[in-house]
């Protein structure tokens, strides 16, 4: 069975245990609050050097990257493309994540939200995060005009990639009534048979928390 | 055959133009100077809505995003791994790659070593891109303290990935004088069979370069 560190409220733990949720996929949860260090702690670090959350255990390897967690859970299931240029074409939407959407809104997020407060420390950065998110954004939205989903014509988990820190933008000033395609894909994506909410129970039938 | 819309001192593109040099695959380049535009026409900006390079064009088909790219080509070759979780080792240091070290190194290079002029219009970016740089060669160099190669015990898609801006993090400020396992491990990538540098010239026994 798999271990799983994450923490609730970040964004791309909560894309594994997505992905878990709709695979129905048992694993033990472990909450680590990286607010308060809990992903700096020497025993953290030798699990994974970039001291950040999520990391996957399986059978005592380590697996840290959300995405590629993504991509190691669905391998062999309908979540993964299985034509090897939608393949491809699901890892690009991923990379342009965590490259474009990631840095921007989930930053956003993490201050406005998370931390709180990261208005006043943070904001020569902000505007650059308001302006390469709403950027991000504009070429889902683009996309999303002429698609249901980012890849292979389904569900997949270039579309829980995105949806991590989509779904949250509203919650960090990003404003989404300009991006109907995106608001209609949110939307979509919630409909997923075992669909769960970032601050929801993890799966209840699946899920085996660990004693905090 | 493939036709790969890059430019020559673009990190990203040289990646991909790396791991077509060490595949022995021929492809057709077309040069895109980015600096002036030739990613942002409406023609370019219908292959690839996000309007960077590389891109890769696949029997009328397009893909973008190097790392993803990459993975294409790689795949079912000696540069991506066979087994399982090797290969999502390997997707993990590519998403480090993008998030840690792309926008950091990256940018750097970008507006230091390409653009030049940088370093006023850019004060504040730049002491955060040198933190977050730093910290990912550390990163990386606690991974090469005790490991060859960067996922599966050999040369893969990761290493090019990680070694398209790693490579040229001294021309935009970065000292690597404290990171001894990143520089033999760059001897060690550039010893590779088919290597071909950043500036120099596909590999003339296979590319096709187009008129400019």
């Amino acid at each position: 069975m798999y271990k799983l560190y994450s923490m609730q409220r970040s964004g791309n733990s909560y894309k594994v245990r997505l992905a878990l949720a709709l695979l129905n996929a048992p694993y033990q949860a472990v909450e680590i609050n990286i607010l308060r260090g809990e992903s700096r702690t020497p025993d953290f670090l030798a699990m994974n050097p970039s001291g950040q959350v999520p990391l996957l255990e399986i059978d005592g390897r380590h697996l840290a990257e959300s995405n590629a967690i993504l991509w190691y859970v669905a391998d062999g299931t309908p979540l993964a493309p299985e034509d090897r240029i939608d393949r491809a074409q699901a890892l690009q939407w991923m990379f342009f994540e965590q490259h474009a959407l990631e840095p921007s809104v989930g930053a956003a997020y993490f201050w406005l939200a998370l931390v709180r407060g990261g208005r006043e420390l943070q904001t020569h950065a902000l505007e650059d995060w308001m302006e390469r998110g709403y950027a991000a954004l504009q070429v889902m939205e683009n996309h999303l005009k002429t698609h249901d989903y980012f890849a292979a014509g389904h569900l997949t988990i270039a579309d829980i990639a995105l949806y991590g820190y989509t779904h949250v933008a509203g919650q960090c000033d990003f404003d989404l009534g300009g991006f109907p395609a995106i608001r209609t894909w949110l939307r979509r994506v919630e409909a997923a048979p075992g669909f769960v909410a970032m601050d929801g129970a993890a799966n209840p039938a699946t899920a085996t928390p660990l004693p905090a």
